[in-house]
């Protein structure tokens, strides 16, 4: 077997898959670490969704499993992540002792309908989303693809000090994926922890060596209970739990910037009601704060909190909030941020040490488990040329980063020390 | 075959279908029809579902015919009422000349998830809804009981003068039913139109002759349309179409109360956005005006409008605002109110000549019509001793009220002079 | 002397004070009571100011005292009412036994810009309101110059049974005025209680003899407390108070209508706020529901106040909610109305019996207190042909209606029977 | 004459004046200048007031006169001032050709009611402010002693090249006062503008030499206009121009945060309605935003007005936005910062170079304009210990920077080159 990265990729593009759902996505990359000498591992080794807020219905999980059956996905590995959850860990050792290197991976799509106008590149080029209302707008394609290839690479010629474990995690948007794996001790061994995206509108060939001013952030899905009744013969008697909605969301939009570190809020999702002629008994949120600092992260979910619960009972109304996912800030070790640069610019890119990540990753929960436990870590930043923002409907990465990442990231692994950076 | 009421009514009450989805509902009117005798009626002489607003898709339409068929409907009438709509006509000729009457009964559910508490009628009797989240909690499963057993008496003794046309009418809810049947034609030859409502609040054994007071109504439906964008790396360049929503369900709720007629707003549904962490592009309301009045009605739905264009707007998003459905105010004609009440005085019910009608009915339209056209019309409101509203979870018919209802309309028949009362 | 009825409403029109304030119009009426022979009561045996809320300050009273001096009030008078409050009681004693009747007439204006259009009445004959942004917009100057001429009438001829007592109320607006007087038993040995009103939308010509359905009332206030901050340096340190308010008022606004009674809820005012460059940390409103009920009044000011206080706590903000005013609804006694309808037909109006009264007035108090110790209460409508509503600022009264009010009032008293009417 | 700067600063302090009224302030700035040997300049050809708006009433400004005389101020300045505008200018000429220096002290209070706690220092030692609700909050009373203090050191002994002119500007607060000097050309001629800060969160005896980062604002007046009508008797008559105003305020509050720029947004002010039982016919808001970026200010400030107007249309009311002041973001010159730091530390001061500048001053204006003609330009900041944020009712500085800032001052004009910076 040989990887091709632009066709896997690709593949991938057009069979997206959202957060915990990415059965085909996980049994694709399991097939294909086994196509290439690897036993990947899954299941509980390596996830615990048991805690996972909003995890998939089993209905969900059922039509996922049918859809990468249908779509070419190998059923035994199917099955077995349809049951165990949807992480892939790929353990590669080099060829003499030296530092455990971790990569982290994201492989989940995005809940938004992919453009199919003839110059969006996937759609010109036949391989567009197939599924209505999914789309990888986030690059986590490409970076599956990388994973995969690098894997390859490694196999093929393992002369690099230490070893590297590749980690394929899924739900990544939402915060929830790194949360489910942390606890099974995952990277607890690792000495260097990278993680890589593609994107950020930086132009291909442009490689950031390691990021700072990330946000932390905290998922939130408040759920409202009012009463229904008839809107014309008893409106009285109803609590309407629409309007409390209503009033949460521009309460929680009306939040106050902070002066002490940047912050964004947004109600992304609302749901509620029963019919037009019914006053609304229900109604559901979510809801996300984010701060370049954790304690105003913090202080900023509490304000939420508080707007959501108080808007609810200006209309007699309850509301239940609970926390969905998250994940903290992230700083790059500066040394390895420098190596990285200077490995892109042997490589031809042009560089950065250190850039802003100026959106969230929740690759910081594994970066801070490394830090805590006396490691490094660094999240490096690779230009795809992308000419439309993240998460948009025309969202798209030049393929040709792809070979980039891949060559930055093997020559990284094979130029190390064979001490960990400490 | 010999029409049993009340299993009749408790088999709509078991399988409940929303507006223009009642195929099993229609398939059984007709298949008991024919079996008491009468030719249905079905399809473009009695419907024409072109210009509704939100009509089912093909996909609810294919799911509703097979829950129809899985669930005892015969298969010839489910296909053909599945291709042309869910009304029913059916009409029976009296032995002599005289006047023709009309019967509006209309036969659709609510999108409520019905109790199942084991005190709650239905529950504990074995015919609670077999389907989450629909539920007939307004009567009209006793209506289209009433109706049939109706004709099966009359068909049986057809010694009346003129004649009745039942007609079985979809998606009252919503006001859409009578607006898909009106221009057939279907109550252009009729000389005496009645329409009856269980329930109301009044106690089983008591009869209002006759009704007014009722509210027009306007359904509408708005469409905000705004522009996503990652809600941390871009949200300026976001148009918030949820934070439109909102603020139109408020700005809507804050219309002004009017002292010339008594009226109703409601946001029943809102729905937007795509992720929590996207700035949210789409979002959907329904939004219904009432009033007793027919020039405030315009005027609150104008109000409206204004409220839901404007606030959109002020989040730089669009919104289209479409009427979905509705219906005018009604009156009932005072001679026959008073007939209708001695007629129920003397078969031992209580009862009041004309009453007030707190919410709203299209039959109204077929009301109006009828009246435009120089004949008389009159809404019947029935007793059911509801303990708990309409459109509650909670919501029950005493069955005893459906003899009295079918009592009551015989004898009228019966009883009524030879000529049109005019 | 001889009382001229157009002068003195035109006067007190020219004039106008705001609750509590009315202190020069308080003072022409004792002038005026005096000159025709009669010994006016005011000070502590009428009025008790102790517990209203929002008494005007010293300053507002002592600008009010000025204005009355300085536009030809008696000093002495002037003097006397500043101190002890603005109400005058007037006791007019029959030349027999009989019935003790009341007639309650307002004295106070509104804050309301007065029309100086050149077509609106006053303005076009030169005694529109002297004082920016007060103007008698209610028509209770007419009432005032009514309950003047009839006390003259009455000095110069007492042939009638029993007693009258004119109780020249302060603030009716608002809902304060009764409330300080009802506590000092001013009607507690009444044991018949009229009070008028003018205007109502009635062509001159036309009397209600009684009224029904008319709104009890609760104003509430609400102040908001927050912290202020620097809006640039420190946006996240302030509690913003205005924030809290505006959502407050968009969540009394979207208060439901309720189906047992009509009900109206306003936001009068709302003011708020340092500077454009300082995060909020107050605000203050005035609020009101009315219904024509009053335990639906109760209910609806319990909503009311629960949205305000808990949209504040959506804020991080305190909200403290008081009752500044407010009455109950009123019923008139049916006989009385008829004999008030007769008497003006008699006197060629065009009459009804008993008509809803579509506005609310704190007579109710005085109403209430004695039919609950036995006696009989009315209110009587007394068209004036106002072509704009009452509360606009180009609100007038046809004057030829002032005649009829003295006229029927007069008639009524010396035509009744010696016996009370119980 | 010998200035004694804590006398000034502590006299300034105890006679607030807000924008445009610093008449007192004015007069004595004159005064004292006058008294230490120079001519002062005002009027016309300093300030121009024609274009400003919400300048002060007639009223407003006769009280602020009364208030000058009373407290002190000497009658023909205070004439003169009261007449002309609140700007005074004080030009130094040095002993000997060299740049032409200019300095900006600006010398408005707040609306703000200062604490009277005795552990506030004002409080505690006697020079609280003497007015109710205004209040030097913000540092300028300690600008305006540093002024005066400076120009007499350097009239005194004007051994320094070039030339100083000391603009002692009216209204920053609300970005006013430069505005309505600039058009004038007082600083037209100048080669080095200077600016001061006293505070800013820095302890005493730090200096930071000069700015950036600081936010450009935009400052919005919005009118409501709809129609008053009786809340009870006719509310669908009104056109609720406060609830358009709540919609509005939240509207604004709403608006995205800009992941290109730094923002803030405030409504600061609303006042509407005109009584608890009237549906309000006006409002009228302030609002203002800030953004680090000035293209980014233009596009918020659109956004701002676009909230605002249709908000209000969704509650058929009109509104009219604008613009009452405002002003640019600004850079300091980095020599002369450093230039400034370097002296600094020559007091013994501890210092940076280049600090952000968190908040916003409309001296930007100033600075704009003298090197948009070839000039620089640099804004310090001179740390002062406030112990509470500026804006906050217990804001005050430690008086011993005031020496500091005229050492700082005078050693950087004493000992510059006789060549501008250039």
């Amino acid at each position: 077997m040989n990887v091709d990265i632009i066709a896997l990729r690709r593949e991938f593009h057009q069979h997206p898959e959202p957060a915990f759902c990415e059965i085909r996505t996980a049994a694709r990359i399991a097939q294909t670490l086994e196509a290439i000498g690897i036993e990947p591992q899954t299941g509980d080794a390596v996830i615990d969704t048991s805690g996972v807020v909003d995890y998939p219905t089993e209905i969900a999980l059922e039509a996922a499993a049918d859809f990468a059956v249908r779509t070419g996905a190998d059923a035994g590995w199917t099955t077995r992540i349809r049951q165990s959850g949807t992480a892939v860990i790929a353990d590669l050792p080099g060829d003499r002792p030296g530092p455990r290197w971790g990569l982290r991976v994201d492989i989940d799509a995005l809940p938004i309908q992919e453009s199919t106008e003839p110059d969006h590149f996937p759609a010109g080029n036949g391989f567009v989303s197939s599924v209505s209302d999914v789309m990888h707008a986030c690059g986590h394609d490409g970076h599956a693809a990388i994973g995969l290839k690098l894997a390859e690479r490694l196999v093929q010629d393992p002369m690099f000090p230490g070893s590297l474990r590749i980690i394929f995690q899924p739900a990544e948007e939402g915060g929830r994926g790194a949360r489910s794996m942390i606890g099974t001790g995952v990277v607890d061994e690792i000495d260097h922890m990278l993680a890589i995206h593609l994107g950020l509108d930086l132009p291909t060939g442009h490689v950031v060596g390691g990021s700072s001013g990330s946000f932390a952030t905290t998922k939130l899905r408040a759920r409202f209970a009012g009463a229904a009744a008839h809107a014309a013969a008893s409106p009285q008697e109803g609590r309407n739990a629409l309007a409390a909605a209503a009033a949460a969301t521009l309460a929680v939009l009306a939040q106050p910037r902070f002066s002490t570190a940047d912050t964004r809020v947004n109600v992304g999702t609302l749901h509620g009601g029963e019919s037009v002629n019914i006053i609304p008994s229900w109604a559901e949120l979510t809801a996300e704060g984010r701060a370049v600092d954790d304690a105003v992260m913090a202080d900023l979910c509490q304000r939420i909190v508080r707007s959501i619960e108080n808007s609810a009972a200006a209309f007699d109304c309850g509301a239940e909030v609970i926390e969905t996912g998250g994940c903290p800030t992230m700083a790059s070790d500066h040394a390895l941020a420098e190596r990285v640069s200077q490995i892109a610019a042997s490589l031809g890119a042009t560089t950065e040490v250190l850039g802003k990540m100026s959106g969230t990753d929740d690759a910081s929960l594994f970066m801070r488990r490394v830090t805590e436990r006396g490691g490094v870590a660094d999240y490096i930043q690779i230009g795809a040329g992308n000419r439309h923002p993240h998460h948009s409907p025309r969202f798209d990465i030049e393929e040709s980063s792809l070979d980039l990442g891949v060559a930055l990231l093997e020559k990284l692994l094979r130029t190390a020390g064979d001490q960990a950076l400490l």
